[in-house]
């Protein structure tokens, strides 16, 4: 599926996703890879102005799920079975970038791994590996 | 600290935690152990009826928090530097209950473990560990 | 299945599991739970007398094994798909006691959880959740 | 430190590492980087002759130590706090080999990332991240 494609079938499986504004946009599908943004507000910040963990998790694990969809298509039932993410630096408001790659393809299992840093930086603000199941064909 | 003044200090410092409503309540601080409530409501769920991958990492996070807080005292700089979290079954609407024990209690290093169910229930939803890194004391 | 018969199958698979002399024996194995212990010795020390991670890592994978065979029967081809461990205090040389439950027991995935101990401790050495995948029946 | 400067440095305070016969060795070391080695034989093999999960633990583990040193130097007490392993592909025999990156250079954590192939393959095997804790200076 297309970045494109992948953002139609997840606005009307997920039509509360983006509820509160569009928070999360699909920059990029490719083979085996998926960059996906996401536009930070003051609702995304904990005191002292720095973006909470629940919003980096949160962006991690819909980055994940992209790259997923990319590559085994429109597949609403594929669930995160295990995420591991380390958090690096603090990061401040404004656009966060997560560059995703999937590590398994497999049947049932799919891993992924995501690099999240802020927009123009190549600092890492987290990783995440993230594991999805994959409901069985029926 | 007690778990009111855990929850004391938490509005003081955090008091957008809770901004759209207090959906986290502290229920008991023990030794080595805290127990934390999550009153989730539509904004909290999936398509399907089921409760997020973001809300349930957020109530892991803050529950790790808390039982951190109960230990160490005010501690504002308290950050998770990793959170592993294992997605188990599927929780519909409803409260969550978070029993977080500490792991280990170290001066730069906090490890603690959740274990989250639903209200009444012994049926685990999701468990994370988590580490939090402690600042020097000034 | 029970310890003994755990163990019997172990010897029939695994047969070098214990190659260089018994290292792991299973204490017990109850519903959703199994003790498991490792005899360490001098060839799994670090410097400064400490057990090695492989060493834990190894504990807390083979007693995620054992509590999954104790309650899905023999099957040799489960295998780990994901393995968190939080290494909390430094082991010396002796026994070590890892406490398994069984978080999830579904049908394709299996999440454990183990605590590690020195024998007659309840200082937690090390923390570990593991995931297995367990083939299709045929 | 230099690949040979690790190496010299860890067949002194670590000379049992390879008592067996030298498994790993050190590749390459560069900014942010380091690649390592595993010659794995019928030792580390599992029944199926796959290698088996301590041993791509040990890499993993060990390839972090070995990009830490040589971007903070000879620090022989550096310890693993949390490391976070997917095994994605059974590895036959052979050669192993392990990327490891720096995620984040902390004074008290150092944050790592490691992905395992085969010798000559691009199919990952394995993907660990790893934290390990830096004491402070004397």
């Amino acid at each position: 599926m297309t970045a494109d494609a992948v953002t139609g079938f997840l606005e009307e499986v997920f039509p509360e996703m983006n509820r509160a504004g569009r928070i999360f946009t699909i920059d990029t599908i490719e083979p085996g890879r998926a960059i996906v943004r996401a536009r930070t507000d003051a609702t995304h910040l904990r005191p002292g102005g720095t973006v909470s963990g629940p919003t980096l998790f949160s962006l991690a694990d819909f980055a994940a799920y992209v790259v997923i969809l990319g590559h085994i298509g429109p597949q609403a039932l594929a669930v995160t079975t295990n995420l591991n993410i380390n958090f690096l630096t603090r990061a401040g408001p404004g656009e966060l970038v997560a560059r995703c790659r999937i590590l398994k393809l497999g049947k049932r299992l799919v891993v992924t791994d995501c690099d999240i840093t802020a927009d123009g930086s190549d600092d890492l603000i987290a990783q995440a590996s993230a594991t999805y199941s994959i409901p069985p064909a029926r």
